[in-house]
């Protein structure tokens, strides 16, 4: 902790040099990542906490970390010592961040943050919501490169060509599909800042963040050819031609504030200015700015039958690693050694037995008893326990294969359980089948069909706190936009998307015990249309995910006869699909086990 | 559809001299209401479409009629040899108003529809839409007066102060809490146009329109005064000095349009333009328009505990009078005649022996066999059938009390059911169940429930094509808003609505089988905190609604042991709210099978 005081009084100093009364540090790059390559992590450098998102408010007195509440056990521990206060979004008394600015700030005072790693609507927000008080907003810059002695630098992976074996679609088809969104809004140009927009786009990715195989770069499309600006040293010739086969140039990273500068007085820029940085947005100002989503976003979230092909077996195989783990856990648990950290390496092991597996898709999330109550818990040496054979073991996981991204959390009962835990296990059980066994009309959104998730949660008075699902990328983010399950709308979010044919989103109720234990099934869907009648058209989900779902904590008379119908047919499929692949023989005798009906 | 033919014909000449290529005549009066005094019933004089919602576009030689799902079987009907075209409104390959007026016309066209019935957002988004080809958008007045020979005239009724034991608030307080809205918007003045609003405010009803208590008027509220404009032959003495004693003065109807011109250039005006008619804006040219929704509309929908104890009241007897044609119809059918007609008949009489009872809350749907498809089906002399001792029976009916609004829909077995019936009887059944059951964090709107209604339809294959349930007033509209419980977003309904303490909304899912048979349970429900705890406010419904549901109609084994148990609870309520109120020991001892627990 003492190094987090000595870097917010050093961050203050500059404050007192720039006469700024506060300054917002985001959770971001300059690509509106949710996962952020470590020379981006500035806000956790600066403050200590290590979760996924958050805003960091300096003042000159006071500090606040402004999280939801996926984090508030991680931060308030984490924060502890550091004199940042943490503010639980969403919970009542908590101020919003713009009423925590006002506290700060009075009428003449400056309010600074990096036009290069904030949106240009939300530099537009705060700047309108500062002047009605008349307090200002400045551009820092980037305090970091000289506060942070050993900043990582910016990411040097190399990229590659996803072939279209892999991608089902050709850069031409999807950039020609591109330029009909442009034709339409007559748009000369299409900027985009978004990593995996620019990665789907060009049927390339790379290494550059952690878990999420993309390229930082910036793509530029006109009527006629492509610009991807990017560190030319990640791109080996054989990339260059084939992009140059496809209309597409390289120029440098940082030459793209040249080229939006250079662009002709009056032209038409479409860009998402909720995605593009303030910095950027600023150097088009000669050109004319049409405001539209990148249609890469929704492109990519219609996964093609290729893609669904590919992702199904993926899917085989990162459900065999984790029926592996599942196996040698439930069967060795007490009779050999083992640990939250010793667990996720083995379960890395395995993943990478099986073919075309690149790298975890996320930071696995192996959490025994109360520590699952952290709902992005991460272990470290100093949090590693020692795993007995009694209570639940969370294990939320993923990989990405050339076959795409997988995500999948199991909770695994080690020995005896509790009643409770049992009956708070059933319920999230029940949930998740809920979701998944929907049948609705063309045009229902995740808002309208979240309850069928949480409803068993909300029948205990119990809350899991975030959403019940998100969007999955091919061999990209595991969070992908726009579609999600949740049951509140949100000012950030597209609660409103239909659920189409071919998108992906997973399916993760929950229940979280502070101080006792924390309880996530995860399966993933695939939306798929059903029958077409005089009602419309009927959609419904295709599960993915295929491992089996831990029998010793259900408590089966607590499910509807529907229900345990459900879960039959769920671990038939499991069982059908996994033993022909399974060698052992006793390992095929325990998964019929583990996949009987009940 | 001699005489349908021949109004549209003089309706068309009276297009050509005044040279229009269109003319759009909507449901409505000058009050945004959604029943219409016969005064205003101009598109069904028309057209000779009765439903309730429609839009009607004559061209010069086509015409159409928009309207929704619950009419599509009976505006075929309707239409049938008028020449004009149903257009099903929310069905594949139906053109939008728009589209087909854009058939219709050419650059230089005109387009008209009479200002004084249509609301000023809606004639600022047609002649928005039609300016873009070039056509213009023009006030036809009120052809009617002319053309319509034996048009009802205005209403007549008396208006009625209804006293603080039944409405809780009195309209000081009312008129208070609106100011406190005025202030905050920074309005000198509010203006409202429509009739339950208003009705609410002032504590007054009326009967000016069929089974909506309210009386044609304005209100006028400025900071220290408020005038009710209003045929001054409706107020008797005793009224008037009630409302002035509240600071409410009385002018007559037509005054309004000269006192909003009246007011100084530059006043701030509150008003919904999304109600108020494109005429009474235009006369508030000098003023300085602030919309705002009239905020009586929200105040409206959340009931206080005195109406709410009043409902409960209204419900029991209600209850009472709808069991008591029950056991006459499941006891009698076959045995003595009765028809769709005589059925209404008796129910009424048996509404009208309550205390309190005014009048039916809207017209009586008893519909037979394949009548009951028709959502909205009213016998008539020409359709009305003979019931016979086997099929279904469905009755949607409600009653208007000092005490409150009831909506009540129960399906009978009269005898033998087909087993598909009682499957979707029971389908319906369960449905209705899963919402009224639902326990949600506060936050969640109708759209996040929906489908705990929808979804046993849905997984049939089937869906009942309109909301599943909808807001009630206080002895005022049936339907009410904000509330309701959809799945799909329009554009012109609050889906959005948070579902607070003390609204009463519907539960009414159904099944209808064109051709064959039309099942609806109908429930209202009041929204009730639950628990709060550290998730959250737990919010859950009280059902008030009193009456069995028909078990003949139902199959055990389609439902789930909980919903069983629901069903139970709910009919244990029924019976030993009724059971003391029946003074027949035959029919004491029949609803005490017809509520047992199964």
């Amino acid at each position: 902790m003492m190094q987090v005081t000595e870097r917010i009084a050093a961050f203050r100093a500059q404050m007192e040099a720039q006469h700024m009364a506060a300054v917002i540090v985001p959770t971001a790059d300059s690509h509106a990542s949710e996962y952020l390559a470590d020379h981006f992590k500035a806000r956790q450098w600066l403050c200590g906490f290590t979760g996924s998102a958050g805003t960091l408010v300096i003042g000159r007195q006071e500090a606040a970390l402004f999280t939801d509440g996926r984090y508030f056990i991680q931060a308030q521990n984490q924060l502890e010592g550091s004199g940042v206060t943490l503010m639980r979004m969403g919970t009542a008394g908590t101020p919003t961040e713009e009423a925590y600015l006002d506290s700060l700030t009075k009428e003449g005072d400056t309010v600074g943050i990096d036009f290069s790693v904030v949106s240009a609507a939300s530099a537009d927000a705060m700047r309108a919501h500062l002047s009605a008080r008349g307090v200002s907003l400045a551009d820092t810059g980037d305090w970091f490169a000289k506060l942070w002695q050993d900043r990582p630098p910016m990411p040097q992976g190399k990229a590659f060509l996803l072939e279209t074996c892999y991608t089902g679609r050709s850069t031409q088809e999807k950039l020609s599909a591109i330029r009909d969104v442009m034709s339409r809004e007559k748009a000369d140009v299409h900027v985009c800042n978004v990593l995996d927009d620019i990665a789907w786009t060009l049927n390339v990715r790379g290494s550059d963040v952690l878990y999420t195989p993309v390229v930082m770069s910036y793509l530029m499309i006109t009527k006629n050819d492509a610009t991807w600006f990017v560190d030319e040293a990640k791109v080996d010739d054989a990339l260059r031609a084939a992009l140059l086969a496809s209309g597409v140039q390289v120029r440098g990273y940082g030459e793209i504030v040249q080229a939006l500068g250079n662009l002709a007085p009056g032209i038409r820029v479409m860009a998402d200015s909720k995605k593009m940085t303030a910095s950027l947005i600023a150097a088009l100002s000669k050109a004319e700015l049409v405001q539209h989503e990148n249609p890469a976003m929704r492109m990519k979230a219609h996964k093609n039958s290729v893609e669904l092909e590919n992702l199904r077996q993926a899917h085989i195989r990162d459900g065999l690693a984790v029926t592996h783990l599942m196996y040698w856990l439930k069967t060795r648990v007490g009779k050999e050694p083992m640990t939250e950290i010793s667990v996720s390496d083995r379960l890395l092991a395995l993943r990478k037995e099986q073919p075309h597996f690149i790298s975890p898709s996320f930071s696995t999330i192996c959490a025994y008893r109360d520590h699952a109550a952290m709902m992005h818990y991460s272990a470290t040496p100093e949090t590693d326990v020692a795993l007995e054979p009694r209570d639940l073991l969370l294990i939320d996981s993923g990989g990405q294969y050339l076959e795409g991204t997988t995500d999948i959390t199991r909770t695994f009962a080690l020995g005896d359980v509790k009643e409770e835990q049992k009956k708070h296990f059933t319920a999230v059980l029940c949930g998740m089948l809920g979701l998944a066994n929907a049948k609705f009309l063309y045009g229902v959104t995740g808002i309208g069909l979240d309850i069928l998730a949480r409803g068993p949660m909300w029948d205990l008075g119990i809350d899991y706190r975030c959403g019940t699902g998100h969007g999955v990328g091919y061999l990209l983010s595991v969070h992908e936009g726009p579609n999600s399950f949740r049951w509140y709308k949100s000012a950030t979010r597209s609660e409103d998307t239909v659920l189409e044919e071919g998108m992906v989103t997973t399916d993760e109720p929950g229940i979280y015990i502070e101080g006792s234990h924390g309880i996530r099934t995860e399966n993933e869907l695939v939306c798929r249309k059903l029958e077409e009648n005089e009602y419309g058209q009927f959609m419904g989900f295709e599960v993915i995910t295929c491992a089996p779902i831990d029998l010793d904590a259900v408590i089966p008379e607590q499910m509807s006869p529907r229900q345990r119908e459900q879960l039959n047919a769920y671990h038939a499929f499991v069982r059908d699909t996994l033993i022909g692949l399974i060698e052992d023989a006793q390992e095929r005798e325990w998964l019929m086990h583990a996949t009987r009906a009940i």
